[in-house]
């Protein structure tokens, strides 16, 4: 994605430059593992797009954009502890590599570095106010997380509230992430609102196409196995709008299934066969469509830049991807 | 201690009405036990003293008071399950009351709860100042606990490198506390200087005593067992200076007993006999004399004000405490 590369290059020499001290060890060579992992790096050229489309170099957002990805790595650290998860882009996790109170610590300190970050933003850019929309923001995802694990012990979690759950966890660093860009660039009220629907739009499409992806991608494009959420007795958009809309007899069989935590291979056929039954993909494809669309209508406002169409077209490269 | 009254009543009162949300349960319910239990509010105490002592009336430093007492709390949760302690205050620690992962969790959502307080400063307060201050005395305390967890696996560690870490892991919250009362008062950078030397110094003589008082206090009034330090085979100033110290057979028994991590009631007379012999304990009086006078000289600086005298009634206070 070569509209892409003017933004991924500024943004891995900033990280390369963050320069964290060498000691003690066991605080900052988690924090340079994780950052040296392969990473997309969606976040921070949100920021740098968004700071860009309200009319300011993009260098100024710089600040801002390694904030929300120091922070989106913190939340990593911690949540893979929390996830058990043994690995995460191909490499072990920080709690696996080291242990479980090194991968807590070396998470705060990630989260301390972040807001750090906050304090190199230019003299005639707001820091409170930027503090404020990210430390909020923040708050917002470990909202989203603590329901998360909250849902994992309740099974008449319903679509809508799977929805708020997702606004937080994933909604609210992409919404925080661009408005921040704005904050940075000056940006109107009007503006920052904007950029927000557009964040937590983005945020609620992105999730439920994953959960979409994980029964009708291609494993190895994917890679995940085919249903990997389903074996795991996931509570996916497509799991929560299956209980809801199924017969008795289907709901008894999959709550039984839930309950029990463990699904063989038939098992998730049958669960897959359901979502076609009830038409659950269909419709959960119409949702991430209308998000989606609800992004790029809340972009209307912005007069059309290179930055407006590089967003588009990230937009676009989202919307159709394929893993 | 009537001195203290005033201070205890706002700090109780203001903890009282933070409101944090009720829901999502996991995120907040532990951060409302944490600050539920008993607890000596010693570092937003400071934080109000110094407001006071700098010029402002002390409602002035309220937020920057709060924010530290939130960050100490979770400072708390997290070294918890890092130190894997079961019982804090005389009730169950975050994690044993419900689990790793809200702890975790809770912990985090404390930390952004502290930041946030930093934004209802006084619109005259420098924020960003503040803001700077706070981030990075949190960062020397994560910087502390690491080098904490890496002394453990360390049989080389000297007094002096003790001291440097407790000036992370203890004396910079309680530095920071004051020198954000004195931010909030809009004290010049000679008075801030004298207020971070302050809490250095008094992190420094509060920690050697607290491992002077494991081996000579009264258990009754200390609430641990006498000599529980080295039951533990904790490395405390007493224990590290005493291995610099001895003779080359009293230095294998000891590294023997460090190695093996499990000293009986003989061994631990045989340390404290050892501490006698060597004169460790005087030793580490005078140094924590050093420190309380250290502290009461960076004071002479500051007017003859109500607030000083009672900064100075609490440094004597600690300073005689016999637990």
């Amino acid at each position: 994605m070569d509209f892409l590369k003017t933004y991924a290059t500024l943004i891995e020499s900033e990280i390369h430059q963050l320069n964290l001290p060498e000691t003690p060890k066991t605080l900052y060579e988690p924090q340079r593992y994780i950052l040296a992992s392969k990473a997309k790096r969606v976040r921070p050229m949100l920021t740098l797009m968004a700071t860009g489309m309200c009319g300011e170099s993009i260098e100024k957002g710089i600040p801002a954009a390694l904030a929300v990805e120091l922070v989106h790595n913190f939340s990593l650290i911690h949540d893979d502890i929390m996830d058990q998860a043994d690995s995460r882009r191909g490499s072990e996790t920080v709690h696996i590599k080291w242990d479980e109170s090194t991968a807590i610590l070396s998470g705060d300190g990630m989260l301390i570095q972040a807001m750090i970050q906050l304090h190199y933003v230019a003299d005639n850019v707001d820091h409170k106010k930027l503090s404020r929309v990210f430390l909020e923001g923040i708050n917002k995802v470990c909202e989203g997380q603590a329901l998360d694990m909250e849902f994992e012990n309740r099974l008449n979690v319903t679509p809508d509230e799977y929805m708020d759950m997702i606004s937080g966890k994933t909604g609210a660093l992409i919404s925080v992430s661009l408005v921040m860009g704005g904050i940075c660039a000056k940006a109107d009220q009007k503006k920052l609102e904007a950029l927000s629907e557009v964040g937590y739009s983005l945020g609620r499409a992105f999730q439920v196409q994953d959960d979409i992806l994980d029964v009708i991608a291609d494993p190895e494009k994917f890679g995940k196995k085919k249903g990997g959420d389903i074996y795991e007795g996931k509570k996916t958009y497509l799991m929560l709008k299956l209980l809801e809309r199924c017969n008795k007899e289907d709901g008894k069989w999959l709550i039984n299934c839930l309950e029990n935590k463990a699904m063989n291979q038939d098992d998730v056929l049958r669960v897959i066969n359901l979502y076609e039954k009830y038409g659950i993909i269909d419709d959960a494809e119409s949702l991430m469509k209308t998000y989606y669309l609800k992004a790029e209508k809340a972009l209307e406002i912005f007069e059309e830049t290179k930055y407006k169409g590089d967003l588009l077209q990230l937009i676009n490269f989202l919307k159709n991807r394929e893993f």
